[in-house]
């Protein structure tokens, strides 16, 4: 793909080559500090690789191949060098993995905080790109990996408790899904499909309200990171709502049938979509109680809209 | 070009259709508060229309047509709601103006100042982009309409003097060259193309050090802004160095016949493309000195870098 960028940094504008038969797809996404990190608990380096995994993971979830990525980036004049070095340094890392090319950007002084904005170019052959409102009443609901580790590492921080990075891998090392995003499409298996950034209760509900349709989930099914030394998993709660997981949550007609693991990541069947509009849980001893969306609020209220 | 969108926004990714046999132009451009405009100087209408401004005139430069933007707008609590609708009517009035669909974006809470970050994307067909780097000894060097409006309506509001906004267009009612752009790439008379956005001196180095040239630029050939009432030109100082006023700067071939106007819009001959590295500037007395970048301040020495 990086044949894709015909002309990069250093024009008015990057040009870059559509795959023919291909449509575009883009995705712009906000990492401010105070709203999706706090400097005294990401490391620069984490804080480069959340960014652009936010518009990495938008493409997953369309089933996409990423291009080029674009990085606008303010910060004030009192931040260290080494900071935005590590920044990029992550950042760059994370391209390379999925090899994406930074084409690029803008930079300036900011006020007050560090405010950087990602743009993530992709392509998809025409007319196969996931949506989010193509759900059906009867479809199977599935997530990728495991929930609630992010969520958990900061429940952890904001409670003063000391955590080792390696024992939170969702905070420290986010990753999109984009393998298994691209698998789903390639395989025509995933009707309707999102990633989890809000939490499963918010980012479930755009798919119901996207698809017009409702849906029943089994709180047994839901899986649950397991997090800290000894390992043990999250609450149903932080699982339910947590946020900033970058796992896939997806929907599949009855008749397809979904791999329990897809490029190595655990896919697990959590409820099935329903008609009318309701969310509705199914706790442990088989009641049923109204799941309300309930995105997790990542240390501020200034929630970032998506 | 409406046709382009085939899911806006409220999925993961816009879905964009590029037209055949074209390539994809992608360009990123901060709008802060403090750095590109200040909230008791503009109003918040011009802010809006001066950020996607910023966006358009960097897909005019390229020669293409633009598609779809993307707006990232993060601001304080404090903010007034009427501030931010009328940022976004002055924003959506340019972009219904010239056919592009607001198609995504971002938005989020700011810890001190308005934050936006606009994303344009356009196309070109394959191989017509109209990059910096073509210019060629003996090309002329052209601009289009006038230069220095805007930095001379800033120098006027930071000695505290009041101004008119229809005095001073350039800054209150900025307008992307895109018909221009469109035209010199259709016709192929551009050899090199930059939006001056930066200034004069500044710009044109940038066209230099792509193109591996030098350029000698007479002094009275550069069409000066007349702004205030009476209307008198701006100082050669302001016209040269002065900033934002979104004019196309190019070169051509002496082969290729520049008309006077392109789409109403004058266009003058300000000198030519020479070999070696040197900008010179020679005055209304037939004398050479050397022109050196020195890109306009606007207000804070936070300048964006582009």
């Amino acid at each position: 793909m990086r044949s894709g960028i015909v002309t990069g940094i250093g024009d008015d504008c990057a040009v870059l080559a559509i795959p023919r038969g291909h449509q575009l797809l883009v995705t712009t996404d906000f990492t401010l500090e105070g709203v999706h990190f706090r400097r005294d608990w990401h490391p620069a380096a984490v804080v480069g690789r959340l960014c652009l995994t936010r518009g990495l993971s938008d493409i997953a979830a369309m089933g996409g191949d990423p291009i080029a990525a674009f990085l606008s980036l303010a910060f004030p004049r009192s931040l260290p060098q080494t900071w935005v070095e590590a920044f990029l340094q992550g950042l760059l890392r994370l391209a390379n993995e999925f090899r994406v090319t930074l084409a690029g950007g803008d930079t300036a002084e900011s006020r007050k905080g560090v405010v950087a904005d990602i743009v993530v170019v992709g392509s998809v052959p025409i007319g196969e790109a996931i949506l989010r409102s193509g759900a059906r009443p009867g479809d199977g609901i599935y997530v990728t990996g495991e929930l609630g580790g992010s969520s958990a590492a900061v429940e952890e921080l904001s409670a003063r408790r000391r955590i080792h990075p390696q024992h939170y891998p969702r905070l420290f090392r986010p990753l999109p899904r984009l393998v298994v995003g691209r698998v789903l499409r390639q395989r025509g298996l995933a009707s309707a499909m999102i990633d989890l950034s809000d939490g499963l209760s918010t980012d479930l509900a755009h798919i119901c309200e996207a698809s017009g349709v409702g849906a029943r989930i089994l709180a047994a099914s839901i899986p649950r990171a397991v997090v800290g030394r000894p390992g043990i998993g999250v609450d149903l709660r932080v699982a339910l709502h947590g946020g900033e997981d970058y796992e896939l949550l997806f929907t599949a007609p009855r008749a397809k049938r979904i791999p329990g693991r897809i490029a190595g990541i655990p896919v697990s069947l959590i409820g099935q979509i329903t008609r009318g509009q309701r969310l509705v849980l199914i706790d442990e001893n088989g009641a049923e109680t109204r799941l309300h969306p309930q995105g997790w609020q990542h240390f501020s209220s200034g929630r970032s809209a998506r």
